[in-house]
């Protein structure tokens, strides 16, 4: 690596930090970078500088935003009593793709994690139980991936969100399990398959 | 993809446009580095813009330097009578790391493609003969990678060279081929094999 012009380098030492990339990797795509105009680079370089600009996150939902409150917790035809929360900002916007959605979003901004010591109190859960109370939400939907670690965190906030619960007024759900479409009965795992069972419903 | 704010977007574009990177992986990428400290960001966006700042080829060899003539252009020691001759910059840095050749470099700027129709005029060779003549160069060593552009593209080169191989003074010779370090001999291919066994040298 030690015969590039120093801001290659640089450069290189930058990309190979992003994840999944590389020392081999973002040598390629810097020497790619570096056979294009100096327009084109400048062009990428100020798409970089905007985004540190730019970069705040919702005070609301904890989601990537241009200002705060974001665009969905600032439109007052969503729903502020449903709440959906999940893990990470890539999520909302898995659900948002659908349209189906019609309440507001919560990131928790990971998942509880005991093998990396992540607990729920270093999650924004503190903030989700504040919007719960103010905004009188009726429904919570948790959407965590149907992993362990996400079994566990809806594991734990729904216990955490129990004397809500109890006290009435609250409803927590969660995501349903089942056959992915395009998927094949016979070749479907048996966890899959059994919730798909269990939860069958009218045809 | 309709609901990432605007920086994030626009970041997104830029790194799909880098070779190997689709619209997922740029996704994932922008979303970990909008995840970071405005400062990391801002840190990667001026080694994008450094690297348009200083944006440069060397007007001889054609590798990227930050000046010209380039750091092993400018070195007196080494030999400019020795020319090696390969593809693109990263072969340059590949033969530069085994610290073994003492001459210097000419990057052609690809290889000869007649799929593609890439010829040896729109490469830089005009270029390599002005030095061949004006450094009275006494060898070319052609590094191509050992595939068929690459075959193709030394066959080329020698061809065009063969007046200054006549005239005398000049000698183009090719990489080796043989068995690469910890090959089998068992498992080799016969090509390589052929090579290594038609080119076998005193023990």
């Amino acid at each position: 690596m030690g015969y590039y012009p120093r801001p290659i380098l640089e450069l290189i030492t930058q990309f190979s930090r992003l994840p999944g990339i590389g020392l081999k990797t973002a040598e390629r795509l810097v020497v790619f970078l570096a056979g294009r105009t100096k327009t084109e680079v400048e062009q990428f370089g100020r798409a970089v500088q905007a985004l540190a600009a730019s970069l705040q996150t919702c005070g609301e939902c904890g989601n990537f935003s241009e200002g705060s409150p974001c665009a969905i917790c600032r439109n007052t035809s969503r729903d502020p009593q449903l709440l959906c929360v999940v893990a990470k900002p890539q999520d909302l916007l898995a659900i948002e793709r659908t349209g189906q959605f019609t309440g507001r979003y919560h990131i928790l901004g990971g998942t509880v994690d005991p093998i990396v010591g992540m607990t729920v109190e270093q999650l924004r859960f503190d903030a989700l139980l504040r919007r719960i109370k103010r905004d009188q939400v009726r429904e919570v939907i948790l959407a965590f991936n149907p992993d362990v670690p996400g079994e566990g965190t809806s594991l734990t906030v729904k216990h955490l969100l129990q004397p809500l619960v109890k006290e009435g007024g609250l409803r927590v759900t969660k995501l349903a399990r089942g056959l992915p479409l395009g998927s094949d009965v016979e070749y479907a795992d048996e966890v899959t398959l059994s919730h798909a069972l269990s939860n069958r419903r009218e045809a």
